[in-house]
């Protein structure tokens, strides 16, 4: 099934357009899209409906919907909140089957608005309608001039057709990113803005806006993701035709503060998720508006083409200083430029000897500009280099701008690489951005939208490579009532998952605990078993270092003294191996009902929560993709080896998160978190063991 | 003794100037300074240098300066790089003090120019002439018209006075501030290049533009720093009157590369001094050109006042969401505003019946623009709110731009208080910059300059609260040749020094071994000693859980077998007793000939290199300046006490560090290094102690 509703992509190229509550005003929300549609030349007809006139802004107007002489693609309702639902049936029987929904009056003013919102999409379904709104700004495509939307800001700031879409549930998010792309001189096909987001979320809009076939750039603005499989599929159409997806999801800060963690699972926030779910799906997630439309320049220029070395060349050495400083922030390696290069840059450069990036063509570029594109030519081919920051730190009499921008545009069109130009000066701007380069004020935003577009293009090739590799993730139940089971059924079930456990066995008087220190000492840690005591650490229930049948004994009897006087059932004592190994981890299982089993993975032992040294996966993902994610952590110099320690086994990790992830996605509702915590990992290829774990489980599941 | 040198201040503010190689063609170095004279309206005696001409560029030219009628302030050489030393001369002979060598082929060009330059900066010392330069752009004063300069800048960016000085190394660095500044409307002052900085160097050129009164704001842009004390002068006689400091100091990533560290000492890279160096004289680092002048605007505006807790102001939620989003990431908290502060607001916006901040004036200020202004009267009061950003997302027909502008601008004058508009329609910010208000496109560039605003306040504060109690620091000399002390002499010094130690007994024979288990035990630590051995447990040589006579006995044989097989010197077995504290803290010392003596602090255990969770201070320092330090480690949280744990002995690991560095800065010279790892602390109240160290000590400090 394509899940594209036509209903939806009517909205955003619509033939026809009635405008319900239609005035002669044009800064009120009923005259204002009569007046975008008529000044960006909409050729479809227009239908105000106004039964007290017979024209509205030179339209001829009609009484009622019931009037008109077709049924129009789309109705924009501007009518007093109390009027939609009413208006809304007029739109069914006239065979309307699409609305945008500008009133206002309904979830943003509270419960009881809420409620006629969730009445109005409840009818609107039935009727077999589609809204976007209420309270929504609106829809604009600059191609065919159907602006259905009252934003002021298309009268401030000229629209241009072009490759970009904005989507957005803000209205005022929607026209941000429109004004500084439309300053930089880009051109926007399509600004949406959603409102309430009631019934065509704003991931269901960015899939119909990505259906259009020259839209290389979507972005959005996401206040609240309610939507991700729809999103998922708008980011796989964008990727597979080379378009870029980014992301501006807010209240990262509002989640976080939420983010108060009682155990390893839960230490994985909404945010996290969020961020491990754009990554999954190749969507750049941006942290604020400006990061939104930074790199689109060099989207349009290049795509999304993968690229690692960068060369930084420019007149000045300090640029070339600070940008080399600048790239080492961004964790961008300079590229080694080959032999060849360096020979036919030390033709080009005075006293250029050796190899040497940041190139600095120094200030003999007043005295030869064709310096400039001759040097370009030499770092073309350059078997490494592969994205380019040119710094123009200072040009006037004697520079040939007009030269270099050529030069510039020149190698864009041969070598298709990814190439920024920065420069202070405006005029100097505005020379290369008229030969079509792209260009920045400032050096830093170059490097960033050059990262930037490097790195999104290895990850929308992963997203691909996992599509093609994995089903989709399905969204987890909501969880009722659940209990923890306590460390030794959580082991079993660990081990029924495939993940090694520490050899140990669960004893319920001394005779057997001791038996069971025979079997797996000399060297064995005794520990209270009872699925009401999580933490059992913390009450003194664990007992390290136990070598003697003395120890053990006098072990096993705290543990029973201690656990009555909590006054906590028992379900037996613990023996188990003492484990040597190289380092600990923590893994943890997080089912969401949006996003579906996340699993977390990262450095353990008890400070897991204050360090916060973790990644976050949504299953299904590879051994491959843990293992990547290890490399990101801050201990990863150490899981590395380092002061003469072998690396530590990550393989069993990986095999560990991959299981657990599988496990848990398997049992849906009947697990609803683990955290395993720790694993100890030896040496690389000796494997590892889950020592402690607890498994949090529904009620109903072994009900 | 005040620094301040006449000679270059005359340059800054000379009332006449010569032009040794001064030619007709503006375009030319020794053309456009002249050009630049007469076009910015430089008011005093214009001495043209030329033996071929009657004028030049219509001044009266003179063949010489022997045969100028007055000995100039200032000259500018504007001849070839091997006629310098010879016109050098001609200035002492006609009692010129002062020139600007812009005359390249000097330590730019290599090793032979290296040792012109050398001999240059010599003569020029030896004739009592100051020079900036050689290879330097110049110097600009737009106040006089005195521009000294031959960038092309300022043909293409009209100047204007101001009370801005930018002083820096590198040419293009000097103009790319200037331009971003002019786009931004801000007039500056001061524009210096001090290229090769032979004689007079960036540092000490930032200490003749912090003598002029006017001036408010220093940007500085430093490759080398090589003379921190001039630096530390300019800084504290900035702070004095209030101005701010600002540097870019490239080289973060080549110094980075060298930090390859075998100590724990030498771990403090070259940039964690200039850092710290910043930091201790209230220089605010910047990352890039852009962070150099981003927050120039409000430096202007409210200058360096102290904030903690902002409010953000907007018509749209989305703004409000987004803006607190970024707050969390720079670490600036949200204002709780007052309850009378809420009333006041519930009273002008509509349905705003909680506390909110980020203050969400809604579409209403359409309607009602008033508004705008009595939202922020209402705000101007409260206790908590010290810094605004108001967010102006979209303007147009029906918004009172000018209006609110206005309200902005007197809230500013009223209060005083840090406050930015952010707005990403052009005709919106210039009607905010048109009143005198700061402005920003972005966001996030808005409340990065209120974050470094209200940091730099408080980093100025306690810089000169340090002047007040310490005498400056000295840097230390250059060590010839060094050699490691064993542990047992290295914690010697350190309990000399005051820093706590384990209790340890030096033992030559195994009898001696087993009498230090029977003082220290029941459990020891058995370590062989060995100044040639400083990574003992890498070898092996260190026994842990010796809890009888026979362990130490063993491990004492095992000691000496082990050290005789690896061929090195054994000082002694060391008998310690087994420290059970909370956690591991490292701290070092480096001496280093700049910055003087630097202390490390921070994580200990063995992992500090691969982790790099550290401090460095500059000695002298307090103890609360260690305090502070360590709230700002990866691990703070720990340290804090979590999970039941108790608050870590922070007191122990501040004093041991104060200690450390008044230590080796008292020995100079004989103490190169010092490598203490780990100091054991334990819970807050109960002391710590050093458990491991080594001592670096120059070979003639104990000849």
């Amino acid at each position: 099934m394509n899940p594209l509703d036509p209903r939806l992509a009517a909205i955003f190229r619509p033939r026809s357009v009635a405008v319900v509550g239609a005035t002669e005003d044009r800064n009120r929300v009923g005259g204002r899209p009569l007046h975008y549609l008529r000044s960006f030349g909409f050729a479809g007809a227009v239908y105000p409906i106004n039964p007290k006139r017979e024209t509205v802004q030179g339209y001829r107007a009609y009484a009622s919907l019931a009037d008109l002489p077709e049924a129009p693609d789309v109705a924009v309702l501007a009518v007093a909140g109390d009027q939609v639902q009413g208006v809304l049936r007029q739109c069914a029987a006239r065979g309307v089957r699409s609305a945008v929904v500008m009133s206002s009056g309904f979830g943003e003013t509270g419960a009881a608005g809420a409620q006629r919102q969730a009445q109005l999409v409840e009818e609107a379904r039935a009727l077999g309608v589609r809204l976007i709104g209420p309270n929504a700004q609106g829809v604009a495509n600059f191609q065919t001039g159907a602006v259905l939307n009252f934003s002021t800001m298309f009268m401030e700031v000229p629209p241009q057709d072009g490759p970009v879409a904005v989507i957005s549930q803000s209205g005022a998010a929607s026209v941000m990113p429109y004004a500084l792309l439309r300053e930089r001189g880009i051109g926007v096909r399509y600004v949406v803005a959603s409102g309430n987001d009631a019934d065509a979320s704003v991931c269901e809009l960015a899939l119909t806006a990505a259906a259009d076939p020259d839209i290389r750039v979507l972005l959005l603005y996401i206040e609240s993701l309610s939507d991700p499989a729809m999103l998922a599929e708008a980011a796989r159409l964008a990727r597979s035709r080379g378009a870029a997806v980014v992301a501006l999801k807010s209240g990262r800060s509002a989640h976080g503060a939420q983010a108060a963690a009682s155990h390893t699972g839960a230490i994985v926030s909404d945010d996290a998720l969020v961020d491990a779910f754009f990554e999954r799906h190749g969507i750049w997630r941006a942290d604020d508006v400006h990061g939104l439309v930074n790199a689109v320049e060099l989207y349009l220029a290049s795509g999304l083409r993968a690229a690692e070395h960068l060369v930084v060349m420019s007149h000045s050495g300090a640029v070339g200083v600070v940008c080399a400083d600048t790239a080492e922030r961004f964790g961008v390696p300079l590229a080694q430029l080959d032999r060849s290069t360096v020979q036919a840059l030390a033709r080009i450069v005075p006293g250029f000897a050796t190899a040497q990036n940041p190139v600095d063509l120094t200030a003999s570029l007043l005295t030869d500009g064709s310096m400039f594109g001759r040097t370009l030519d030499a770092l073309a081919g350059d078997p490494q280099a592969d994205m380019f920051l040119v710094g123009v730190p200072v040009a006037g009499e004697g520079y040939d701008v007009a030269g270099m921008a050529a030069d510039t545009a020149r190698f864009l069109r041969q070598t298709g690489k990814p190439l920024a130009v920065s420069a202070p000066q405006a005029s100097v701007r505005d020379a290369f951005r008229a030969a079509g380069v792209p260009v920045f004020t400032h050096e830093t935003d170059a490097l960033a939208a050059l990262h930037q577009v490097s790195r999104h293009a290895l990850l929308a090739q992963g997203a691909s490579a996992r599509d093609a590799r994995d089903a989709p993730g399905q969204a987890s139940p909501v969880p009722g009532a659940t209990r923890t089971l306590s460390e030794s059924q959580s082991l079993a079930l660990l081990q029924s998952a495939g993940v090694p456990v520490v050899a140990h066995r669960l004893c319920t008087s001394a005779h057997e605990a001791v038996q069971a220190w025979r079997e797996l000492g000399p060297d064995v840690v005794v520990k209270a078993c009872s699925g009401d005591i999580p933490h059992k650490s913390e009450h003194g229930l664990v007992f390290l270092n136990q070598r003697s049948e003395e120890d053990v004994l006098r072990s096993y009897e705290e543990c029973v003294a201690r656990v009555r006087s909590l006054g906590a059932p028992l379900e037996g004592v613990l023996v188990a191996q003492r484990v040597r190994g190289q380092r600990e981890f923590a893994l943890g299982v997080k089912q969401d009902p949006l996003f579906g089993t996340a699993v977390m993975v990262g450095d353990g032992g008890k400070y897991v929560e204050a360090l916060k040294d973790f990644a976050v996966l949504l299953h299904p993902f590879s051994e491959q993709d843990v293992i990547d994610k290890l490399a990101r952590l801050r201990i990863a110099p150490i899981l590395a080896g380092v002061r003469g320690e072998p690396a530590v086994d990550l393989q069993v990790v990986a095999r560990a998160a991959v299981a657990l992830g599988g496990f848990a996605a398997a049992r849906g509702a009947q697990v609803v978190s683990i955290d395993l915590n720790p694993l100890i990992a030896g040496p690389a290829g000796t494997g590892g063991w889950a020592v402690d774990a607890v498994v949090e489980e529904s009620v109903a599941g072994h009900g």
